[in-house]
């Protein structure tokens, strides 16, 4: 029973090669270490644990280190401006003509811009603007530093009563960031520099969901949309040209949910004539923002069955811990809309319908874990939902979602806490082997892309197999020996 | 879609009464504006706190006090010395003859005794012996009362860093209150007590795990375990003498699981006689204690195997948010050992297999909400996995485990936190009519006395569909009035 148990969970029948084998008995090792502490003592089992509360225990972890060198493939969900590290975040405030808007005698801050002179643009708050320089001196630089590397984030822990005051602060991250990250240079810059954090984090693909804001320049100058995804393009194509490896990137245009059904309308015809422009690069449609304060995806239906066939759906969905609201019910209406994926899904097995018509329409669930920890879903990584997901072997990826505002990395911590804490304790490399080929699979890619990603996935994937197998060789000799008789 | 969901929903197919369509107008109405502010504002939904954060909020919620007057059934999980209001634990102590032994300079309890003389009985922690009347007036009473009130109970919130330190506390809890309620005539008196609780707060069958511990007398006499169980029943047959619309109460027998296999086999033994000498009474075998601590069924099954058939098995399994564990696998062995119901099943979300093989045989879940959260497997309800239970129509039945420890109702916070926090939103009077049907059907009542039990439960439920209607009529009158279109 256990056996046939164990066949039908995720990952169960991915073939290992004798390599892989001898590179899974040490990721084993690694794993059964960190559970052997906490079935003595559960108070020591990270899982159990909020993020914020151990992120540097974490980092410490030799299971973490593995996971972080690890080819993961690519990353499906993840959203424009919260993918790159808070470090290069206040890097950034040291650009030329940058401003800042602050209120509270300058103890707050409203808003960033680039511009010559002091900007005339009305704040969402009463705040007066000052070079950022001379706000940096007059604060002191490490104050000013320790105060962004918070407010660009979610930190401090427990700091919010429920799941909604803590997407208020999250939206208000995104608003902050609008003047820093919406100036056309920076744009550009911060997609690179994403790329290039991404793959250093062992992630060759990034599918990029997108509001495509109208970028502005020094003067006023607004860009068009076409523009902002003209500059995503060509970043793309010069970090590929130094990065041959990189498997690429496409972009999912994905406005706010937060609208009335004509907006929405406008937003099908803009994906339509984006998409002609950019037929390769942008290939989908979601809408974001939270579930339970914008309209349900009901409420859209006529709109968005204008929608193209061959433009796909990867829709928010269940993004709740309600059961039975118009939150979770957007389960419903994605797959019946056709979506190709479910972002987050948390809800999802509340409908074994829709859990069973994920499965026999390979609907990938696009699994956020510290994200649905860090927005107030559910504190302890073995209760997470996935867990009944990975069991019935639904199609499923892991994702970082904003990894920027927890200060995560670009996908490891989600993997560590994916593999320690949601799996099976007897789920190893062929899980996580899986996960990284899912990602490649429920991509966006085209299929003879997904043959060339694979290939390139595969390549990093065999490096890292023979180191872990040498580092694994370098540490314990005698285990090493043992391998050998 | 969603209409093909709902009737796959446990309770979805429950029939009502034009009566009881009435008020379940009401009950609904009461659930909805519960949700209303919730969902405006989650930090306000209760079922996102812990139980000891708004316990007196609760009681004042008017769907908690329509629950509360409601038949609901029977109680099919709940322990032998854990199941009495702690106000009555406190009235126990000042009965004449009782000592009790503290340490740290009077500051901890570590044992009570009843006695003429001062105890020769060694504690389990070096403590000094005092008569109980002496200790109340050295410490003042009503410093005693809070401390008691406390000690008795899992309070404070957020003492507990892991599972594992919350049960060392519960299990403290047992240890304490042994030389307290094993004293023969307080036995009798408090399952007399519990009984009269349990119906007050709606209960009408109570089935009763108990250690079957073996009871002392004034002058260190010990009586055997079949004394026990005829306290028991001598008890009970006084109650139903005075109350003859309940519909009764059984035995499980459940000594502790952390032993080894010959000790098994001994309380099979055990059980086999309890059984002869008790047919109708003592009808049921289970393991009690923290199924991370003690053995895994596997390790018993040869013993467990020589169980007659007709004494059934009600196997604690799967109380852990472990996966893959030897404790959520105990769901495998019970289900193979033939359980006719499965004691929490916290994990069984985990094992799909196990899930359909409950449905299709007819396994009722006994899910415990507050238990499980005050033992810290989960925090928020609706993420509690029984919502996965209930959208699969498996079988399951709502029980308290130890209501006392945590200063709840016999069965109704339970109830309350099921309804509101696991439930889908849309479950309403069939979900909970449902719930009080199965406790009588999933119990091991024999199949003439389900017929009686369901008749006695009919009546009470129909007097207080009436009573919900009145009530209804008198408070919202012009609701009512547009009723009687």
């Amino acid at each position: 029973m256990l056996e046939s148990q164990r066949v039908m969970t995720m990952g169960a029948t991915t073939a290992l090669t004798p390599e892989e084998q001898l590179a899974n008995k040490y990721i084993v090792e690694l794993k059964k270490a960190e559970y052997k502490t906490g079935i003595l003592d559960p108070s020591t089992h990270s899982p159990g644990y909020h993020i914020f509360q151990l992120l540097s225990e974490v980092n410490k972890s030799p299971l973490f280190k593995a996971l972080r060198t690890m080819p993961k493939g690519g990353v499906l969900h993840a959203h424009d401006t919260a993918i790159c590290s808070t470090e290069y975040l206040i890097r950034l405030t040291y650009r030329e003509n940058l401003w800042i808007c602050t209120a509270d005698e300058g103890c707050k801050a409203i808003a960033f811009r680039f511009s010559k002179e002091k900007p005339t643009l009305k704040a969402i708050a009463e705040c007066s603007w000052e070079p950022m320089s001379e706000f940096r001196e007059r604060r002191g630089e490490e104050n000013v530093r320790r105060y962004l590397l918070r407010r660009f984030s979610m930190y401090p822990y427990s700091t919010f009563k429920s799941n909604n005051q803590a997407w208020n602060h999250f939206m208000s991250i995104f608003i902050l960031l609008d003047g820093l990250l919406c100036y056309a240079p920076v744009w550009a810059d911060y997609y690179y520099r994403a790329l290039k954090e991404f793959y250093e984090d062992g992630v060759q693909y990034l599918e990029l969901r997108s509001l495509l804001p109208e970028l502005y320049c020094l003067g006023e100058k607004k860009l068009t949309i076409n523009d902002t995804v003209q500059i995503y393009k060509d970043t793309l194509e010069r970090y590929m040209a130094k990065n041959p490896n990189f498997i690429g990137s496409k972009l999912i245009y994905a406005p706010l949910r937060g609208v009335d059904p004509p907006v929405v309308e406008k937003y099908v015809e803009t994906c339509v004539a984006l998409n002609k422009q950019f037929p390769t690069f942008l290939v989908g449609f979601d809408l974001v923002g939270q579930e339970e304060l914008g309209r349900p995806l009901i409420d859209f239906v006529d709109q968005l069955l204008k929608m193209p066939e061959h433009i796909n759906f990867y829709f928010h969905a269940g993004e709740t811990n309600w059961y039975g609201s118009t939150v979770d019910e957007n389960l419903i209406d994605a797959v019946l809309l056709g979506t190709k994926r479910i972002g987050h899904g948390y809800a999802i097995i509340k409908h074994p319908f829709i859990m069973s018509l994920a499965k026999k329409l390979g609907i990938a669930v696009e699994v956020c874990p510290v994200s649905n920890q860090v927005l107030q879903l559910g504190q302890d990584y073995r209760n997470h939902p996935a867990s009944h997901i990975i069991c019935q072997d639904v199609p499923m990826v892991i994702s970082s979602d904003d990894p920027s505002f927890w200060h995560a990395l670009p996908l490891s911590h989600d993997f560590y806490f994916a593999f320690l804490g949601i799996a099976p304790m007897r789920a190893d490399l062929r899980f996580l082997k899986c996960l990284a080929i899912n990602s490649i699979k429920y991509s966006a890619l085209t299929t003879p892309e997904k043959v060339i990603g694979i290939q390139k996935w595969h390549k990093q994937w065999i490096k890292w197999i023979n180191e872990v197998i040498k580092t694994k060789g370098q540490l314990e000799p005698r285990e090493d020996k043992s391998l050998k008789k």
